[in-house]
């Protein structure tokens, strides 16, 4: 019960795993994880941007900078 | 009476027990703190997300970072 | 006349003392200082919050992240 | 399937290649890159400058700090 | 000549001595400068706040933390 | 075409030549880069500043911060 | 012609003489540079503010936090 998850140990566990990355100014990324490093900098397969309410179209690879980064939501419960 | 919490170890005393966490932007996340770190990076499981006075639903798992964090409320006092 | 207090000095000698600790974006909480850290990471105890001028109502406990805040004054001069 | 790609790893790969960098402000810059370092200081030749949604022209060479990046994206999956 | 202050050092010299600090969002500070740190944390005591042109009232004790301050002008030549 | 151009090894190359220097709040500088540290702060030399779009006359020797540079573009590529 | 002015070295050659520093918000101090860390804190002496464009008066010394400062401008060239 007192065994508890460490924020990068959720994001290990989430690697080739779909997540919804919201940043900041409204902005978030849907996508495959594959890949982060100490500082949250995330890398997204297939990343649908959102901007507002409106998806403006698929990144096929995006280095999203951890400094923007709001949260980071797995899909799947781990 | 001299003794005191430090931050970081009322963060541990509240692992597994409802937390309110206030972000930026006028954000707020309620749910089971399933985790943190030294950045106060959190992991929140069934986290309901109101934004001003709105709920806009349950995200089964979230990280969020430490750099946006505002306070986190348990609801229990230690 | 020379000996002063350094702010960290400042702020454990206010544990268990009532504080205002003023935040960003005009927020302000009233309570019993009940810890803290190096980066001025605060846990408050019975914290009234006042945003503007409206009391928002008591968080029996919280910890304010040291990043939002912009003053700690204690109640009592030490 | 556990093999990720860390941020840095997958500038490395863009190395050479287009790149799309979203910066702050809403400002985009899309060009060759050339280089980077482990703050994600980029360097990008002939670096199409959109502001909005208004092209301002090409710089040859320009050297964008990692502080002011919000994105970078490969044109190509790695 | 060519002596010159370091920026701790008048701190140092100021202490007990009336200072002005001004803070963001236009708010300032009036009152004995007690400690500092390297951070530039101030301790304040007898502040008179002022916001904007208007006085407040003066907190007996306050620690302002160094991340919102402008600047420190001790009201003698040192 | 896998030797890549450090950021800083720009700025380095770029030492006596023209820079155009783009910093927050829709400023900028043009002029000689005449040094540079690892934080990216930067003496330029004769540097016309343009706010918006309006010259607003030329410094005959100015230390930017680092923290405030968006980009650095040589005039001429290395 | 390789030689070049580190940053801090142009601070220390602008010692006790007339300085310009711009500082974020639209803020200006032009007076005597007494001091300097690595930091960019600045001690100023005699120090003119302009808030827009407009003088403010003069404080006789003033400790300028590094972190507010946008550029530093001596106004004779070394």
């Amino acid at each position: 019960m007192d065994s508890h998850l460490r924020p990068l140990t959720v994001l290990g566990s989430s690697l080739s795993k779909n997540v919804l990355v919201k940043v900041k100014w409204n902005r978030e990324y849907r996508g495959t994880l594959d890949g982060y490093d100490q500082h949250m900098n995330l890398v997204i397969k297939n990343a649908e941007e959102v901007i507002g309410d409106k998806s403006t179209g698929v990144l096929p690879l995006v280095v999203v900078r951890g400094d923007v980064v709001v949260y980071i939501s797995p899909s799947e419960v781990i």
